[in-house]
Parts: structure tokens; C-alpha cells; sequence
């Protein structure tokens, strides 16, 4: 009876008549990956039972502002590992990371400069820098589109905040130049209450993300990237939980005593600055 | 940055302290396999999402009477290889299949003889045969637990009955004999309107299941056994969408005219005998 251990597998490849083609190519593949999987650790019937339940409990915890099984793929490196087969960049270029689940679509066209975080909690923070070509030419007309939580790590979302918060979309001009206010960006846990949180534990590992900034910058001409900044002294930078950091965006942000900000405002509590050059692969770049 | 996509799978591996040593060499295995099916088809962006959407819908749709990741686990014959690990059975003994979806526990205790079919569609059969120890000798007090649909296919949980039909448990006497009375079991869809449906479908599967009988075996001193019994005229014996058939458990049912049934009985329709022994295999016996 060993053989039909091994005999399942071709039986149910071979019962696959797809009309499309790459559907066909990707089932094949998790039909052996899972097969040999279950092969390699000789799974109980019990561990079965366990999985279909945490897949069930997965599944159940989703609603429209929790996707669980998004945190899963997170939290198993899956998205980030996607992520970096599907972009590709050349030497030089800002690298990209994960979106992640707190995007919130049309955040409020602000004016250069203007303060993101008013009414927040945080230690402030001033961002500056460039967007430019591989060859360090400025690109005119970027879109920003900036956000984070508060200085504790809170979203709006999760703030039960109806209005946005700590979300902007900013223009720069014909050198490329942005600069805007915001907070200091604080580490934070990703939702563990779920079964995914009694993986994490199961794993041994904690649930925090270090702190970071979100981007995605759209130039003309160039590809658009999803990234985040992340201060150099944060916690967790070397076990976040989602795999997200990648050694080019961590970036010094460099605290200033109670006095002028670069913008010429006053600040009356310490402040931090936070400059980052944006370097954008243009659109033809081969993804292979 | 070719080398991230390499380098990831290590990375989540060393985040893993688990206190749990089996759990630590599953997720290991996991993960492995997993980042390398992703890698193999050059998994898109689109084609992640779509993954997402899939298994949270397929955890959304379950219910208490409706298991959409076990029929998942069921079409890809995950559930199939996880028994065959499970119950390596020594040559000769009835072999195993796929407990299924429409077990319910507490059948009714009834006389061996009995019509558990009465009232039910379908074409009466008569079951009958021995249950022994691999060296032929009956077994005493052995317990079947038996279920089917009717004879159109369906189970008296989708026929929306409260009360149990075509279910019964009997109890063999020193001979290991047993004899009852039911419907000649029918080929029938698995649930096909979820995303396991939808899978199918793209796949250019069927859903149908061959019909067939179900038999929980318990005798003191041996090994239970889960299977079923396959009408050797049933559509769909070379292509079970669940994978759950086995040469071995192909057996002829025989057609009669109108007559005297072996119970003795007269039946003035057409009437079916399935004869089958039942070989198990010793407590002792080595699953390795």
C-alpha cells in the first residue's frame, strides 16, 4: 500500500484538464509542493485536523478591515518573497517593500510642507529629500503618497477614526524636491488576537513591526514603488514581523533640540528631521 | 536583489524558537515548500491575491454542516495521502478510504436484519458477508457502523432531515456475520456551488463522487477501519472527484427480478446483494 502514498499525486495531476494554461502551471506545482510536504513530515491525522481548523479560523476572522489571511502570508514571509520576485530593480534603485494592511486609498492632496500630524500624538518630525533617475536627474511632478501611524504605532483605522489621519499625497515640482511634517514613526504589533497571533507564539516570536513611514512614490516615466523609511534606532529592526526591512531604508532620523525647524516654524518640544533620496528605475526595466 | 529572493525562506526559518520540537519540523517543511512554489511559477502579484481571496472565502463559506477546506483538502487528495501514511495496512487486510462529510455520530443500535432504508428512495439491496482476522477467523462482536445517501445520491443531511436515515450500527455475533437491508448507493456531486466548486471547475474537473456505502468497522483485538464499498457499475469509479476509490473495494452488486430476498422477504421491484468480507489487521501491526 506504500506505492499509493506516492501514486496519489500523479492520479490527481492527471486529472487536471485547464483551459488556461498558467492556472494548470500553478496547480501542478501546489499540487507536489503540498504532497511532498505531507510526505516529508509524515502528517498525523490530528496535525490535518489542527490545520483545517486554523485555516478555517483564518478565514472566519476576515472582514473588511481585518484580512488575516494577508497577515498570514506576512507573517510566513510569503508577501515580501512576492514582492521581491515581482520587482526586480536595478543596482541603485530605492527598494521596494510591502504595502501592508492599513493603505487607504485618495489621501487629501496637500500643499508641499504642509503638517500631516496636526492633533497627533508623536514626537514631530520633518521629511525632506529628492526624487530622481538612476543618473541622480530630479523628475518633476512626483506623486507622494505618504502615511503612518501615530507616534505610538496606531493607524487611524485602528484609532476608530473616520477621518483620515497622518495621510497625505503630495506634488513636487520641476526638481523633484519634497518636504513635509509629520511624527517620528513608533514600532508596533500586528493584530494578535487571531490565529495568527497563536502561531506567532506557537513560533516563539514576538509581533512587532519597527517603526516606519509608508510611500509610494509615482513618477512619470518611472516605476512606481511602495516603500517605507524606517528610523535606524527603532526596535525590531532586526526581527520585523513581516520580514519588510531591507538594509536601504533605514535611515538616521537626527533629533533636534526645542527651536527652528527647517520649514522656519518654531518647534517648542524636540524635533526630528528625516532625509531620504528617492532614486526610481525607469519603466522599461526588465522584471526578470 | 535576486539573492532576497533566496535568502527570505532562511530568514523566517532562524526567527522560529518554537517550544514545541514536532511543530518547529512541520512549519519548517512548510515554509520550505511554500517558498518554493512561489518561486517555482514566478507567483504574480494578481495570482497572490487571488490565493487570498480563494482561501478567505473558502474559510467564510463553512459552516457547522458545510467544511469547505476539507472538501479543498478532499479534491486535491491531500485527505486521501494523509490516511494512506496514516493506515499502512499489511497485505490482505480491507483497505482504508476518506471518512467524508456526512459521518454523524450515535447512529441507532438495530438487529442485524434490519431495513435501514425504509421510506427512502431507491433500489433495495441486500448486504451481507463476514468480518475476520486476517487468517480467516471470525471476529467476535464486531461493531458497523453503516451510512449512505439514498438512492439518488443524497444524504439525510442535505435532505434537510432532523432524524438519522440510512444509518445504523450493528453488532456481529460469534460468527462475524452480519446481514442488513438498504438502497444500492448512488452517485452524487460533492457541494460544487463554493470555491471549491469554482476550483474544480477551472481545473476541468467533475464533482461527482461514485456511489458507494459507508462502513466503520470495529472488532476487539484489530485495527478500525474507515471505508467504503463502489458499486462496480457506478459512473465515476475511474475518476472519484475525492479520490477515495480502491480496487479492492469495487464490488459487484447483483441484480435480482422481483422475488424472495436472501432475509427471506418478498420484494415486488428489482432488487440488488452485495456480499463482502471484511480482513482486519491485528492492534499490533506496525504503521511505519
Amino acid at each position: 500500500m506504500a506505492s499509493r502514498e506516492f501514486s496519489i499525486t500523479q492520479d490527481v495531476l492527471d486529472r487536471m484538464h485547464p483551459e488556461n494554461e498558467r492556472f494548470g502551471t500553478v496547480m501542478v506545482s501546489l499540487i507536489r509542493h503540498l504532497h511532498d510536504f505531507i510526505r516529508d513530515v509524515q502528517l498525523t491525522e490530528e496535525e490535518w485536523m489542527a490545520a483545517i481548523q486554523f485555516l478555517t479560523k483564518t478565514g472566519q476572522i476576515t472582514t473588511d478591515k481585518r484580512q488575516e489571511f494577508i497577515l498570514l502570508s506576512d507573517t510566513l514571509g510569503v508577501s515580501i518573497l512576492v514582492d521581491a520576485i515581482n520587482h526586480r530593480l536595478p543596482e541603485g534603485a530605492t527598494e521596494q517593500t510591502v504595502l501592508g494592511p492599513y493603505y487607504w486609498e485618495g489621501a487629501p492632496r496637500l500643499p508641499m510642507g504642509s503638517d500631516i500630524a496636526k492633533g497627533i500624538k508623536g514626537e514631530p518630525c520633518f521629511f525632506s529629500g529628492q526624487v530622481t533617475s538612476l543618473d541622480g536627474s530630479p523628475i518633476e511632478g512626483v506623486e507622494l503618497d505618504v502615511w503612518s501611524g501615530d507616534g505610538e504605532g496606531n493607524y487611524d483605522m485602528q484609532l476608530g477614526s473616520d477621518e483620515m489621519l497622518c495621510r497625505a499625497t503630495f506634488t513636487t515640482g520641476n526638481d523633484g524636491k519634497y518636504w513635509f511634517r509629520s511624527i517620528k514613526p513608533f514600532y508596533y504589533p500586528v493584530p494578535d488576537d487571531g490565529p495568527v497571533g497563536d502561531m506567532l507564539r506557537a513560533m516563539g516570536r514576538h509581533p512587532n513591526r519597527p517603526g516606519h513611514t509608508h510611500f509610494i512614490v509615482r513618477a512619470p516615466g518611472h516605476k512606481t514603488i511602495v516603500t517605507h523609511l524606517f528610523p535606524s534606532d527603532s526596535p525590531y529592526l532586526d526581527s520585523d514581523t513581516v520580514f519588510g526591512v531591507k538594509e536601504g531604508l533605514i535611515v538616521d532620523f537626527v533629533r533636534h533640540e526645542p527651536g527652528v525647524a527647517p520649514t522656519g516654524e518654531k518647534v517648542d518640544v524636540p524635533f526630528y528631521t528625516c532625509e531620504y533620496h528617492f532614486q526610481l528605475a525607469p519603466l522599461d526595466v526588465v522584471n526578470a
